[in-house]
C-alpha cells in the first residue's frame, strides 16, 4: 500500500507555454497519450502561478494528473495514484519509453523522460541516499528490527539482494553482502594482523572484529557504545559477524560497552599501545569546513586514536565517505595533517554493494618517535 | 537546469482528512513546516477529486507545493521548483530527516519521508532502472556518444563513479569499472581458455574479446551486428576493449561486422565447432511468459550456439538478467532444457558495479554424443 507518482517530463518551446492557444493546445494533445494509463482524464483547474508558470490538474476515476508548465519550456506532468501493489508499475519501463517516443514526436522536442513510480510512504521505505545524496531504490522487503537506542534510530531491513542492512539513523551501515566493506576497512592481505594487539573504536556490528579474529591476532578489544546494536546484529546479522558477539570476554578478544574516549584516555594514561587502532565509529560528515559537532568528536577520536598506535610500524585504520565527496575527504586528510603526531597517510576505495558506491578507506601509519 | 520536485510523505488518521475542519487545520498546520525551504505561500485551490481525495496547490515567489490528500490518511506534499544547480538540493538530506521528525510531531504519525529531489529533464539524465524497474540516480556528467544505429540507440555516458558507461535503448550495459560483468560471463579463473577456439556473439563493446585474448586461446572469432557501437567503445571505452578493436583482423582472432545467426549457420553446415561459445547479446527479456519476438530470438541463438559447440567439452557461456527476477531465469533455463541437444548447466552471480545489483550468469556443457 502507498501513493505512486509517476513523474513524465520533457521540454518544449517556450513559446508553446507563453502563448495562451498554444498551451491550451499542449494540454489538449498531452492528455491522450497519458490517458491510456490513468483512464479518462477530466479539468479540474488550470491556473497561473509565479514566474510566469501555469499549473493544470486532471483527475480520472481513480488517478489525477498535474501538470507544471514552465515559461522556459519543460513540462513537468505527475500521474498520481493510490495502490496495494507498491511494486507493480501501473506504467511499466517499456510504456514508459514508448510513452516517452510519442511526446518526442508529438511535441518536436528532443528530450523527453519517463521515470519508474516513485512510491509515497510505502510500509517498509525502499529510498536511501549516496553520500553525495543522490536517490537509491533498494529491494527492501521487511523491517527485522527497530528501536531508538540512546545514541541513535537503530533498524535492520531485509534486502533481498543484500539479505539484512542494518540502517543507523537512516543511513545504509552494513548489509550481509558487504564483505568488500570490512576487508577494505581492514586493507586485507596488505596487514599482517598475526600476534598483533588490535583496538576497535565502535564496530558494533561485529564484522570487524569477526574477520580480524580469523587472522590470528594477538588480542582485540571493541569499544563500542550502543549495546542495542550489537544486540541486534548478534540476532540478525550473523553472518557477518559470526559468534564473536555471542560472549563479549573471548580466548583473544573482549567486547567493551563504553565510551571509546574514556577507554583511551585510560591506555594513553597507562602507556598502552596497540599494532592497529580502527576507527570504525560515525562516518566523516559532508560539510563546506570542518566544523561542528561531529568533526569536533571525529579530530578527539582521530588524536586520542593515534596516541594509542605503537610507533614505527603501527597503524591507525579507517573508514571515510564515498569517493566522490572529495571536498570531505580532503577535509579529512588536513585533519590528520593537523595532529600533533605525524603520520604517513594511504589510501583505498572499494566498491561496497550495499552502499552502491566507491568508499574511501584511510591508513595512517604512525612514524617513529 | 531541471525541475525538482521534492517528495514530502506522511500518513495521518483517515478522519483528519474526511473531517472538512480537521483537514483545513492538517494543511494550516503543515505549511509553516515547509515554509522555510518555500518562501511564503499562498492558497491557489483546494478541491475535493474522485475517490474522495483532496488536492490543494499553493504557491511561493518561486516554488509551487501541491497537496493530495487520500482518504485512507496518506498526504503526499510535493515542492517544485525550476533550478540551474541540477545536483544542489534545496531541501538537503540533514533537512529533509529533520523536517520528517517535524511532521511525525505535529501529526503524531508514524511513517514521515522527505526524499532528495527528483530531477525533471535535466541536460543529462542521471536515472537508470535495475533489472526489476527499481530507481537508481547515477553521477552521470555528460553523453559523450550518442547515435541511433540501424538496430539501436547507441549512447555512451560519462560518469563520475563507473567511468564511460555504454547505454543501448536506454538499458546500462557496460561501464569501465565492470571487470566483474566480464569476468563474470567468462566464469574467470574457473575455465581453461588457453589454446582453445573460441566464439562471441555479440559482445559489441570489445571487453569480452580483449579479456579472452589475454588468456592466450588459439582462436576468437566475434560477431556483432553494430558497428556503431563498436566503434563508438573503440574511442570511447578504451579501458575494457584495448586496442583490439582497432584492426579487425588480428593475429588469433577476427572481428565481422554481421548477422551472428548466419554465420553460424554456415559453420554448422561446415561442421565447425567451438570449444566456447560466448551469447555476448541482449539481455533475457522479463515477461510473464517465454513468447514474443525477443525470447524467439534467445531462442534461435541459443539453439545454433549449443550446436557450434563441441560435444563432450564444449561450452556454451552467458549472462542473463539481475538474480531478482527469478521467472525471467526459470523460463531462461526451461529454454536451455528444450533443445534437442542435451547440456549441465550450472549459474554464478556477480555484483556488476554500474548495474547496482548482482547479475546471474550461465555456463551450459554440451553433453558428450
Amino acid at each position: 500500500m502507498a501513493g505512486h507518482s509517476v513523474p513524465v517530463d520533457f521540454r518544449v518551446n517556450p513559446a508553446k507555454i507563453s502563448n495562451p492557444v498554444e498551451r491550451k493546445t499542449l494540454l489538449q494533445d498531452m492528455l491522450p497519450l497519458i490517458e491510456p494509463f490513468t483512464g479518462s482524464l477530466t479539468e479540474i483547474s488550470v491556473c497561473e502561478v509565479p514566474g510566469g508558470n501555469f499549473v493544470a490538474l486532471y483527475a480520472s476515476d481513480t488517478m489525477t494528473l498535474s501538470v507544471k508548465l514552465y515559461s522556459n519550456g519543460l513540462v513537468t506532468a505527475t500521474v498520481e495514484y493510490y495502490t496495494d501493489q507498491v511494486n507493480e508499475h501501473k506504467i511499466a519501463n517499456d510504456h514508459g519509453r514508448a510513452l516517452e517516443k510519442q511526446l518526442m514526436a508529438k511535441f518536436d522536442c528532443s528530450v523527453a523522460k519517463v521515470l519508474p513510480a516513485i512510491k509515497r510512504a510505502p510500509p517498509v521505505n525502499p529510498y536511501f541516499t549516496s553520500s553525495d545524496d543522490r536517490l537509491l531504490e533498494y529491494d527492501t522487503d521487511g523491517i527485522v528490527f527497530e528501536e531508538q537506542s540512546e545514541f541513535q534510530k537503530v533498524q535492520i531491513y531485509s534486502t533481498k539482494s543484500f539479505g539484512n542492512l542494518l540502517v543507523l539513523d537512516d543511513l545504509q551501515n552494513l548489509a550481509e553482502q558487504d564483505l568488500p566493506y570490512t576487508h577494505g576497512l581492514m586493507n586485507k592481505d596488505k596487514e599482517d594482523f598475526a600476534g598483533k594487539e588490535i583496538l576497535i573504536l565502535g564496530g558494533g556490528d561485529g564484522a570487524l572484529l569477526w574477520e580480524l579474529l580469523k587472522e590470528k591476532p594477538k588480542f582485540v578489544t571493541m569499544i563500542d557504545i550502543d549495546d542495542v546494536v550489537m544486540k541486534a546484529c548478534r540476532k540478525h546479522m550473523k553472518s557477518v559477524c559470526g559468534t564473536c558477539m555471542d560472549n563479549y570476554d573471548g580466548e583473544n578478544y573482549k567486547i567493551i560497552v563504553g565510551d571509546a574516549i574514556k577507554y583511551m584516555k585510560d591506555y594513553i594514561k597507562e602507556g598502552k599501545q596497540f599494532d592497529y587502532v580502527f576507527g570504525d565509529l560515525t562516518d566523516v560528515p559532508i560539510s563546506p569546513t570542518p566544523r561542528g559537532q561531529l568533526w569536533d568528536f571525529l579530530r578527539t577520536i582521530l588524536g586520542l586514536g593515534i596516541q594509542c598506535v605503537r610507533p614505527g610500524t603501527g597503524k591507525y585504520m579507517t573508514h571515510a565517505i564515498g569517493i566522490q565527496c572529495s571536498s570531505a575527504l580532503k577535509m579529512f586528510e588536513e585533519q590528520f595533517e593537523a595532529q600533533d603526531i605525524p603520520v604517513t597517510l594511504t589510501r583505498t576505495s572499494h566498491y561496497v554493494p550495499s552502499f552502491m558506491e566507491y568508499w574511501c578507506f584511510y591508513q595512517a601509519t604512525r612514524k617513529a618517535a
